[in-house]
């Protein structure tokens, strides 16, 4: 049977599942979503109000055996940005709502009465609505247990924790992974959007689905293997990522002059050491963890890992540069283990590890709390966020907003959304991605540190204007086409430096579909995504003012390389000439 | 000697007087503040920034005979709205700073040492400035006293609360008036810039200023004769306005229908005889205060007023129609005294009365106090805003910051400011002057209730669209015009019903110039000032998408005429067609 469209109504409490149409056919992921809610949305609504909507879609490739296939696409406009959204992730629900025919889940409207969340159970030909009081309050580890006990192990669960609920901005969607552990659809504020339309939790049926049929079996196997050789003889996706996990980073970063340190008051932190990938895979042999992990079925890289404290108990996995980062040299944790605590607790409670890192070195400016002390922070998000004290709020609408309210003007976001983890006055190919990406200031939109910093497709002077626009111009719009392949970004590493895998990645897509697309067709779906989230954002009222880093980043010297960001604004706007 | 150009540099703590350029001769107000901001501040600049400008002009006629004369303009990106700003204020600053031949003072920079604040104190020559850390966490009036200690009794004083010290979005400028009261450059946040710029207070010399000249002293008088009769036969100038303060508004809007009541629920309330016009005279009659007070030399309106509590103590004066209703039908409270509590500390502080009243319905969505309590709202301001624990942060960054942190979707602003006391679905003509305002949610930009509600200037029905955007144009582009003038916008009554006003108010503009200014200059002025603004803040980032009222208006159905606002956006676009 073909895939179909899953359409939610909150406000009647029914559904629908209707035939794809025909301009949706070719499109998955990000593709999809953004399509979705260009086409759905009206850009000036209010983000958690009646008419937004919130939509999920697996993407090309989820649900079969192509490696790194496994990212499901959550988009809806903003309340963080006030744009288009998109986030995707590892963790179960993307092979399962392709396996069960699921092209894409869109939900609508709000519930007439909002005294109580609702749980969704998708299968195969209906949607049920439940009322679960009984979880109002809880957090996703406990909404996990309840749907694991009521389903089987195998369902995939997505679910919002109280920060969700109360709506915030830092809120995420979280997604079970293989292991029982979560992943984050995590940017955006996505799960405040869950949490305007009342939902706690979606389960997706994982009993009673088929195989996807791939329209020639053959062809799909040779393209697989020619694919994931790529993926595993890159030395990066092959080696550092595997050895170390995405924490590799931090010494790399810390040796380019571009990791942010003290709320990107400095490129290097004289502790960079002791939150190393280095320092964590010794933690890890030496206590008894894993160092190679996969977030879901399929991955051949396996860059996350199980992280155990010195007792040798389960502290955390999933354990990724950008939140050691965000509470490491961002704000000054030295403690990795403290960091590991904060980044259990955080996926517990569902919310984004980066915007709530960079919320809180910037809350060391308002006076918070004090720089390094990683007992209070774990305290704020355990106590205040969880519970939304009037602190709580504060520190849950995310840095921006935190900005206003205290009338700080070294507010390190885009858009709204706050930086990941690269100065972009020293890696300004990533500058110009933070500036220009539909979603806000993101690092996978267009990962130039792979060209700036790790000489992956070349390389470009991290510190020089020349090339930077033109650079993350094409990785955005490969990253735009890959987003809706259901492929992990990491696959952009063998992409850029391998010339067999691209046309394999795309000759898996055709397999599968029994299509004929060229490695053009794949550049144009990139180049039109972009637009459509582009124009979207205009209609939504951002302009090319909003295509613009901080502006103390002008005027205020970065150490050690003392770089500014000069970029003028002609130079940035002429990213969107293509 | 001719007017002057006082620039204050921040950084340097130095000064100049400067000849005034050839460009700005003519202007004066809120003509002059936003040319300089338009001319002299990047528009992508952060409003608490270095690069921000705060900007003083007197009116064109302040400083004159001219009945209602003494409104002072103040200028600079507004940190409430990110586009342009202009308040302007009664009090005694315009009268002084033109007789000084202060045609405009712009302040730059932040200063390097940010640890202590400052007082600039202003005379004929130069600009002296003093480290105040006395005055530091000082409110108004103790600030009032000791400037009053200082010089004489009538200097000029114009200050910030704890609320600007804390750069909150509330925080406004205070001025003293002649009787050693407040009036306020309310909105916009203003208080916050001059916060960031870390200047507690300001001081105009009242000592050894010159009258200023005429040019056709005859002219002037003859014209100035005119004028004041037509401000004195008006009924609503000359009569409405005296009697019971703008606080006549609250019995007549809700025999319209168009006083928000419930945060911006419903349209009429049953218990606004408690705080009306008339219950205000009452009282004050009966407590041995007065009914007609003016708030700067010259006014011939009258429209302040004493108000005593029941024991004949001095409660507050200047207690104005918005703040009444803000904490009135909007909040719920039902006790005139408590306002006036409320009214008095408000202006110790320096808080925008708008926007805090706004913040505060809104708060009672957020669950922070119940409806109608305002011995809670008083302690929440006294303590939270004054100190800046978490939740006055929260509160004193306005209602569009409070919607984003609680996650609320009934947040009635516009470009993030608070909407005033006229229901905009109910008062159609305002609600287009809500919209397109480039002030943000703004009533005295082009003040329609006139004609929808007080049949000056005719009548356009308040509860259809027919009419409403023109009315709505021709209101802005005069007051843009009239805010230029130093003049209140009151004389807006008699020149819509008098033939005889606003050539009156023209000549005398001549007269003080030695001009031949027409009515066709006078309307070109305000046009030219509305596409200064529009064009600041459309670099600024502003779009159409920001020229609209919250989407909830459009949805939900105010009672009792159960309207929404139902214009389309090319409706309201139509505006800027001229």
């Amino acid at each position: 049977m073909s895939d179909m469209i899953y359409r939610v109504n909150m406000t009647t409490l029914q559904s629908t599942i209707e035939p794809v149409p025909e301009a949706w056919m070719g499109l998955g992921g990000r593709g999809l979503t953004s399509t979705i809610v260009a086409s759905e949305v009206d850009p000036e609504c209010h983000p958690l109000g009646p008419n937004n909507k919130l939509v999920f879609a697996p993407g090309l490739l989820s649900g079969t055996s192509a490696a790194n296939s496994g990212r499901n696409s959550c988009g809806a406009k903003s309340p963080l940005t006030g744009g288009i959204k998109e986030s995707n992730v590892g963790g179960t629900s993307a092979g399962i709502m392709a396996k069960l025919g699921v092209k894409a889940l869109i939900i609508e409207g709000l519930p007439k009465d909002d005294s109580t969340f609702y749980h969704l159970h998708i299968t195969k030909d209906k949607v049920e609505f439940f009322q679960v009081p009984e979880l109002v309050g809880k957090n996703n580890y406990e909404v996990l247990d309840y749907m694991l006990e009521k389903y089987n192990k195998k369902v995939a669960v997505m679910s919002i924790g109280t920060p969700g609920e109360m709506r915030m901005n830092l809120a995420n969607i979280s997604v079970k992974d293989p292991g029982g552990k979560l992943r984050s659809h995590g940017r955006g504020g996505l799960g405040a959007v869950m949490g305007s339309k009342k939902i706690k939790c979606i389960t997706i049926d994982a009993e009673k689905y088929k195989e996807v049929t791939i329209a020639d079996p053959e062809k799909f196997k040779e393209a697989s293997k020619v694919f994931t050789k790529a993926l595993q003889e890159n030395p990066i996706s092959g080696e550092g990522l595997p050895a170390f996990g995405t924490n590799v980073l931090v010494n790399i970063l810390n040796e380019a002059g571009g990791l942010p340190t003290r709320n990107f008051r400095e490129g290097t932190w004289e502790h960079a050491e002791k939150i190393s990938g280095e320092t964590m895979a010794e933690n890890i042999k030496a206590r008894g963890g894993k160092t190679t992990h996969g977030c879901h079925a399929g991955c051949v890289i396996q860059c996350s890992q199980v992280y155990n404290d010195k007792e040798g108990n389960f502290l955390t996995s999933g354990f990724e540069y950008e939140t050691i980062w965000a509470f490491g040299s961002n704000m000054g944790i030295e403690d990795l283990d403290q960091i590991a605590k904060i980044d259990a607790l955080m996926d517990d409670l569902g919310v984004d590890s980066i915007e709530t890192g960079v919320t809180f070195g910037l809350a060391v400016e308002a006076g918070i709390l004090a720089y390094g002390d990683g007992v209070r922070a774990y305290e704020l998000i355990a106590n205040d966020i969880a519970n939304g004290t009037p602190l709580g709020r504060i520190l849950g609408s995310g840095t921006h907003v935190l900005g206003k309210i205290y009338g700080l003007v070294r507010v390190p976001t885009v858009k709204g959304q706050a930086m990941p983890a690269y100065e972009p006055r020293a890696v300004k190919g990533q500058g110009i991605t933070y500036a220009t990406s539909t979603m806000g200031a993101d690092h996978t939109a267009g990962y130039a540190v792979a060209t700036n910093i790790l000489n992956s497709g070349g390389y470009v002077d991290p510190l020089k204007k020349d090339g930077q626009v033109e650079l993350s111009r094409n990785l955005q719009i490969a990253s735009a086409a890959v987003d809706s392949t259901g492929m992990c970004i990491f696959v952009a590493f063998p992409a850029l430096d391998d010339p067999k895998c691209l046309p394999a990645l795309i000759d898996m897509i055709n397999a599968r579909f029994g299509i004929a697309l060229t490695g053009d067709d794949v550049t144009n779906l990139g180049k039109n995504i972009l637009k459509i989230e582009r124009e979207f954002n205009l209609k939504a009222g951002l302009t090319s003012a909003d295509d613009r880093l901080p502006e103390f980043m002008k005027y205020e010297a970065l150490p050690p390389h003392n770089v500014v960001w000069d970029f003028t604004n002609e130079e940035i706007d002429a990213f969107w000439d293509f």
